[in-house]
């Protein structure tokens, strides 16, 4: 299915704002919905100055990536920070360090996000301390704290 | 992990062509393998004029889209063509129609493409009459022709 | 759910005739979907003398084994015959050596086979020369002569 | 792969107490293990008087049954008891009641026990008041009591 620019700038788009993290706050247009993907996420984002995309995290399960389109901003990746701009790309793979993007700048953030769509995942929110796991919509979260760790 | 702008344009891509169609030719630059996806293909394509960018096909597993970034061509979606440019988003939903994107214009076509990678698929090649039966490693090609299908 | 050994002597079977070789006939008794289970089969077959179990095939995906309950037999397991009684135990690892079993004996052979139930698998029959690929419900059997290996 | 009656009698077996609970205690005998088999665990056990199968639980993910091949004792599903015996057979499937066997009798109970080996799975312990998310290896066990349940 084809979505012209124009159809994608008509697209009125979800303000999502983060569960854990009300500064984490996005207009999101679901391009990969609109076209009948079920297993790719792929949201075409935007971020306004003084937001941040997502609470800091890394999954353990899906993959993710961010594909910069307009705006500035910069990348946290674990202890990293780099400064972005369009064009540029961050992979986030499984059990890696965590990241977030935060807008920075003075113009809106605009990015293409996809990343898997798994029926399980586990999510960990280091700043948090918190542990989601995911398993079919149901959603469980744990204080790390909280958690015993078998050993085998 | 960050891959700024420069350090895509500096990458030096690979050439594609594909293996049922020479004149599916691609300068591919995985930028998802760089920054270690293992799950998510996801890779910055360059059409010249006169090429296209893949044997006309669809997936029955694997979820696909592409994602212009620059140049103009056609994209072919099963009986329709539409033309595209920057800005334009193309979803490949599995067992839908065939698709590929045909560099009609006259500068290079820029495109993100984006699809699961799975271990197991099947892609069929309608205007070849061809099936691909692709387990873990195993490529079988096999002519529709051949194909007897088993009723339960 | 329980269901006794009253039960399943009670239950009726459906007899089942592979469909790539008329010899191969058992009365079998799905216990697995009597008690809700959807991911593993669990049958209790019986093999009267003169009949096989199956046409003699590997599975490149699914696991499958057989633990004898009474009768006697022969297990075929690639170039390898082995007789069989109450209490054997055979396995069918994935890509591995054939199976059959033939009750070459005087009374009913009676078995528990248990398999994964897997979306998608690909078998071989190496007597037949045939490959059957199963796509979630579509059953694709070529010979492999029409098969096309491609190298990547 | 082949395994006699003989083969498996003289195998020595592996004693396992359940993690949770001291009076879950089972010879194992892994069959499944034996002749290569990955994604399906068979077990041959061996439950003493006085002791049972294992901790009272159902699994989210993973399929389980279990064919009684010798002894007595009683299977708990839900809030049913069931006197069990040579030939029955009990189904577990996914997020039903918890279940477990114990062997009231006085002679050793011997079943088969099946079940899939997922890389992932979440199981519950009803009387203990606790949940185990299984990821590839890493376990974590966490009480009901500190999960927030995360509506969407």
């Amino acid at each position: 299915m084809y979505l012209s620019a124009e159809d994608i700038a008509a697209m009125e788009g979800v303000k999502k704002i983060h569960f854990l993290n009300p500064s984490a706050v996005r207009m999101d247009k679901s391009l990969g919905d609109v076209v009948g993907l079920e297993s790719l996420g792929v949201h075409l984002i935007t971020v306004e100055p003084g937001y941040r995309s997502t609470e800091f995290h890394f999954h353990h399960y899906e993959e993710e990536c961010t594909y910069v389109l307009s705006g500035h901003g910069t990348a946290v990746i674990g202890d990293e920070r780099h400064p972005i701009g369009a064009g540029d790309f961050i992979g986030s793979p499984i059990n890696d360090v965590a990241h977030e993007l935060i807008n920075d700048g003075d113009e809106p953030l605009v990015c293409l996000i996809i990343a898997q769509r798994l029926d399980q995942d586990v999510t960990d929110y280091p700043r948090l301390g918190k542990r989601l796991y995911r398993n079919d919509g149901e959603w469980n979260l744990v204080d790390h704290s909280s958690i015993e760790h078998i050993k085998r």
